[in-house]
């Protein structure tokens, strides 16, 4: 299998990319990674990992980069030898089984659809996170490409994050919630009012499990395995989660650090401690998978250092073992309602 | 001062709210409570709280209770003798100066927008809890008052969130922020860009301090006072902060009783940890202000004990002292620009 790198997408690229790579090969068997980017960047960067002659590594040169200052929209049209734009093209072509980059999501969101092209009969990839949540996880869909959506999106993301769960997660099953803010089943806008009853209808239908509303709160109890939301509010959770867990580390520090006896107690949970971090820490959980597009694209966080490059590089391989991409293009027909949500 | 208290709102009604109301008649000078709800339940917590003699509380009879079950946009016309509609009604007709509710969020707002009614100029009344930052805290406006926002409601919820910030919080020129899912300026949806336009004109005409879009991790990090948003979101992003707190202290208690060492350590730190904890606890916040609406309702958490109950009157009692409700009436020319966001 062959992994295709954007080695130049991310706060710390090339040089966490290339490392997370060599990771990669040296603990997965069966793994070849391409690097996209500026030869002589990457190739310096495998020298200092000790790496150059590596053999399950290659270097695809790209002598272009997609910024945070590039218009999504149009970035991957414009710039045709940046990193992420060949990077895609490779994986259109046959060149390799999956795509990792930690770069721009929107440039690579609407790469993705342009040159890897959308599953025919989904309306709109989404971006579905695992949130922890003590278990298994929760599959959040979506969590930030569209802002703006339909019901019959919202059904979509259902059905989709219901496949990913049950081949990723390894959850038959998988029990489906919609974002709201309250549990009864009245509760929302127009548009969760309206999702819920598609939602209702196939759940009646026996294709999907959907077990109702679910609030911010409920992320955590373990009751749901997907949580359905439009890409706003899906975002909106996700960087709350995010920004809580560093927030409570914070706070927790400045008790460790409150007073010597403190400091003594906290070196004997330091390593419980740590295993609790890295349950809540992305970069362990690994990249968000674009559910819809016809190949695997994995987004790395942005600020992602080589451990979170491996842990996304890991989660794109389990895709392609997976078949999630196969797996949502044969379901297309069994994800319509009587003409709708489609 | 006199506090009117919703007795049998929350889930531990009325016991809780007794208790609340006895500590505050202890604990604040000048502060006279009137418990509202049936009469023989009220006098019956009051003697197991040994207050039955307490002169500064008086009871008012209610027979009846608005329940959860009830509808929101019905209820306080509906039961007119419950003891929310009771006691939003003593407070319209000057028998009190804020009312303090645990019952029906729903139920609350509407009852307040109808008896207690909103400031004439206001277009909608705006739930707006203090989340913690580390510092002085953050405004979330709204946080689940208004599922669907028009620019124009974000826009007062902006204005209404200053005055709050300032008069409360103590805060000079308190830094607003919309909540999006990026930083820069174009982000988000329809509402997001028409509302960053109408909050970036009125903070060049000088009379909000708009600081642009903030994400939802930028929660904590204390770069703003106020942050705007709609219901929706709002609700959203509060009840993942609540979820997550909890979440994480669950883990910390995994973590503290991993082993007998561990369980000695966390001896060590756990007053640390309790004031750790407080500070993220929403009973020690206090309640929920409903600003907007003509005089002082805040909305305690619906689980909240006799702690909780009692951080609600001292926020109440502070609304009263700061006069927020005359702080927004009197501004409410100075809200408008140039017959936008009126």
């Amino acid at each position: 299998m062959t992994i295709i790198l954007d080695a130049m997408g991310g706060d710390n690229a090339p040089r966490s990319v290339v490392a997370g790579a060599v990771s990669a090969v040296r603990e997965l068997p069966d793994v070849d990674v391409v690097l996209v980017g500026r030869e002589s960047d990457i190739a310096a960067c495998l020298t200092d990992c000790g790496a150059e002659n590596e053999p399950r590594i290659r270097i695809r040169h790209a002598p272009d980069v997609i910024t945070m200052e590039d218009d999504p929209a149009t970035a991957c049209r414009v710039k045709k030898d940046a990193s992420m734009t060949v990077a895609l093209t490779m994986l259109k072509n046959g060149e390799g089984d999956a795509v990792v980059s930690a770069g721009s999501t929107g440039a690579l969101l609407t790469g993705a659809t342009l040159i890897v092209k959308r599953i025919r009969g989904i309306r709109r990839a989404a971006m579905g996170p695992v949130l922890p949540n003590g278990g298994k996880g929760v599959l959040l869909m979506d969590s930030g490409a569209n802002v703006e959506c339909t019901p019959e999106y919202l059904l979509q993301f259902a059905f989709m994050g219901s496949f990913y769960a049950e081949h990723m997660l390894g959850i038959e099953r998988p029990r489906v919630a919609l974002l709201n803010v309250g549990a009864e089943d009245t509760k929302g806008g127009e548009l969760q009012k309206a999702a819920f009853a598609l939602l209702r209808e196939a759940s009646d239908a026996g294709r999907i499990c959907f077990i109702g509303n679910a609030e911010g709160s409920d992320l955590f109890t373990g009751k749901m395995d997907v949580l359905v939301a439009d890409g706003f509010a899906g975002n909106v959770m996700l960087k709350t989660v995010e920004g809580a867990a560093k927030f409570m580390f914070s706070l927790l520090k400045g008790v460790f650090y409150a007073s010597t006896k403190n400091k003594l107690a906290a070196l004997v949970i330091k390593n419980d401690l740590a295993g609790m971090k890295a349950m809540l820490d992305p970069s362990e959980i690994g990249g968000t998978p674009m559910l819809g597009i016809t190949k695997p694209v994995v987004k790395a966080h942005g600020s992602s250092d080589d451990r979170a490059i491996y842990g996304a590089i890991r989660q794109a391989v389990a895709c392609v073992h997976a078949d999630v991409a196969g797996a949502i293009e044969r379901n297309i027909e069994y994800m319509k309602l009587n003409g709708k949500g489609e």
